[in-house]
């Protein structure tokens, strides 16, 4: 069994998918007993012989030398590959067919109006690649037909917008465009944890975040176009054209900050359709029901909307009884998705603990880690570039002694806000919330190598 | 027939693909004659009835009002959608199924020793979907067994390399990685415009470029674990397991900056197939020849090794009939993706001119535009991050008065190179070369709005 292997948490879903076990077993029972004299070797050989035979040493299941038409070489070594654009759009690798993302079974009472989580824990860098972003659908999702698809720009009265128009995507896709990176994160994510269900990896605990570079219009630019009032219209009324007619307030603060987009593309291309194609709002730093898909309409108003998805929902129980209401940016968090719940540790040595932090107040200045259970911090590598509103990797060097461990990570944002801990946020939020759960999250290293999720209290 | 549509390049290929014609024709005629009234009835009614009326009103397909129930909605309003990960690993929209990466006809005799170009024309900001990344392989491409896959690293000598190892991917991928933002582009990218062959759309003249955030081990990394003596080592050979054994020289210093990796990861993920996995070299700045795929040997050793592939190929033939070897790092050089060859405006007035500028060297500073063929520039926006060695996305406002246009663009780099215009670069390098071409793009728009690439004497 492998060690990156179960770091990336392939062999919780399916142990034969990634590596032989067999065969890695053999490769660690060599590196102790013989691998290194037969390098020396074949190193040997090679000086004597030439590039050639260091070469033919090279191949993985070498023989004893000779001819070397009869070494047993791999067929990619030795045959003609496939062609360019076998199969039109690429896909990824058939060895990496586990990585997908997951819906959580029973979590919802429809596959429509549900949730898949990302696979945190088998993704590098910040990018989340659009075929494993994750997906919440209040009503199922559509491929809606560009050529049909409109949006209105209307205000709440006739003197709030001067000159409400109708945008055809080719009308949008003309105006000046910018292109952002930006995190986006459902208000529910890590939600279960509030109720102490410490669900098993990292994909179920905080896979409803993920990460693009956006690129759209400005929603300024389109309301200035049509004579917005900024006086009086204070706040946005985003509708999108699916079924669940999601509707959600922006304040127009953010709207004048330029930062919210109506937006187009993702990764370089269009929209995915699970992701709103072909027209999504993005309000960086907010929780992701404010990016309405399929967004067919924005009306300017002078007061926030008070809708069913920011009323009843997305809302926080407090302990006195009554809810937090509009509490909508996603506060500084951060995860360590290596190693993480599910995932086995095969041996003592060194680990590369690797994770991802972000703040929808900007960007996030630092990222500590501790493996004692928070009794000691080491400030872990950030990966550049860091962006405001964006995910940043953090790396930590580890070499465990073999002894449990308790791994967490705390990140602090550039506003001096630091990711607080359970107890923390507990004793101001209590424990029937749903949403905005950003509290520290614990990964215990097993003596066994087994890491699970764990709540310290 | 539609603006974005054909400015994204799509009617060039299938004109039925994006947008229905028809469809288009109706909203152009609608916004010059009736809409605007249309709308503004609209809001007088809503105005009076409320927001339910004013909501029903932005449906692209409205009726006379009533019950809202006969109100024509599309089937995505009324309807409930498809589930979560309804297909697994996700793909575009079916609206999108013309953007795809091309091999060029005729260009190779083989489809295995062959390429595939990115559709530049249709993708934005600066990272390129791994399903659309150009392709190109010396010997077609293999889908190999991660777990069988070995890296070796040895010296030219017995002393120039303290401890030769074998690495499993395991191995590697448990050492301290790093992620970051490059472009690859292939030393042949625009080559045929050497010839005076104007290639008709970017796609073909630019495609040989794509951008990822690659995550990986430093080569310096692997190389210290191994002991190398970096006073004698001062190159580096790469060599890769499919068939063609494409091996190429890496001077030390570039590995001693930290900047090569031994890169398994791209956009989040594994890297896929077509671009090395699971390992290939990242060398950032330099020509895609020495990002060797399907990594399985580097040897270090005191001199180039006048590999084929340095030494016939990937060299550039002077005035003076010599060649220049060696050349490997890309120069400044940058291309306006829209308006671009192939695409056609179908009006006047407001379009927003977007491209891309790299440079191996460093950051890119500055992109200046012009619209006619050099005699005036403005200076383009830079979408943030601006990252050294990577793309950066350009834009600038233009408002087409529908009279002939000559779109070019120029980079200049942070060490103040500026791109060179076809007549300075031919006037050092002369004509017969095939690699390295980075002067200046000229786009013509035509009094038709069609545009097509040209060459300026």
């Amino acid at each position: 069994m492998s060690v990156s292997d179960v770091q990336r948490g392939r062999l919780v879903k399916a142990p034969e998918n990634f590596i032989d076990p067999q065969g890695v077993r053999q490769v660690f029972a060599e590196a102790r007993t013989g691998r290194r004299d037969f390098l020396r070797n074949a190193f040997a050989t090679a000086a004597a012989a030439g590039s050639g035979a260091a070469l033919a040493q090279s191949n993985p299941v070498p023989t004893e030398g000779g001819d070397p038409h009869i070494l047993n070489l791999p067929a990619h070594t030795t045959g003609l590959g496939q062609p360019v654009v076998t199969d039109g759009y690429g896909k990824p690798s058939r060895f990496e067919a586990n990585v997908q993302r997951r819906p959580s079974p029973g979590l919802t009472q429809t596959t429509q109006a549900s949730v898949s989580f990302a696979p945190l824990q088998s993704l590098f860098g910040i990018v989340t690649p659009s075929g494993l972003h994750f997906e919440r659908h209040h009503q199922g999702w559509w491929d809606v037909d560009p050529s049909k698809h409109r949006l209105m720009v209307n205000g709440s009265d006739e003197k709030m917008v001067k000159a409400p128009k109708v945008f055809t995507m080719d009308e949008l896709m003309r105006l000046p465009s910018v292109s952002r990176f930006h995190f986006i994160e459902c208000g529910a994510n890590t939600g279960m944890e509030w109720g102490n269900v410490a669900v098993p990896t990292c994909q179920y605990s905080h896979g409803m975040i993920s990460c693009s570079e956006f690129t759209g219009v400005p929603l300024k630019t389109v309301l200035d176009l049509c004579g917005v009032d900024y006086k009086r219209g204070r706040y946005v009324l985003a509708e999108g054209a699916d079924g669940s007619s999601m509707t959600r307030t922006i304040p127009m603060e953010m709207v004048e900050s330029g930062e919210v987009l109506l937006a187009y593309g993702q990764n370089g291309e269009m929209l995915r359709p699970e992701n709103g194609y072909p027209l999504r709002l993005v309000v960086p730093g907010v929780q992701g029901v404010s990016w309405v898909k399929y967004l067919r309409r924005i009306e300017v108003g002078d007061q926030p909307y008070g809708a069913k998805d920011e009323v009843l929902h997305y809302v926080d129980l407090m302990p006195d009884g009554r809810h937090r209401q509009y509490t909508s940016i996603q506060e500084c968090k951060s995860v360590v998705t290596t190693p993480s719940g599910g995932q086995v540790m095969l041996d003592k040595g060194f680990y590369n603990i690797s994770g991802l932090a972000w703040s929808g107040r900007g960007k996030v200045r630092r990222v500590d880690v501790s493996v004692d259970g928070g009794a000691s911090w080491r400030t872990a590598r950030l990966e550049t570039p860091v962006m405001s509103k964006c995910l940043t990797r953090f790396n930590l060097d580890w070499v465990w002694d073999g002894k449990p461990a308790l791994i967490q990570s705390r990140a602090t944002d550039d506003t001096g806000y630091v990711q607080p801990t359970y107890r923390q946020l507990r004793a101001v939020r209590g424990s029937r919330s749903i949403y905005h759960n950003n509290s520290i999250q614990t990964w215990l290293v097993q003596e066994s190598g087994e890491v699970k999720n764990v709540q310290l209290s």
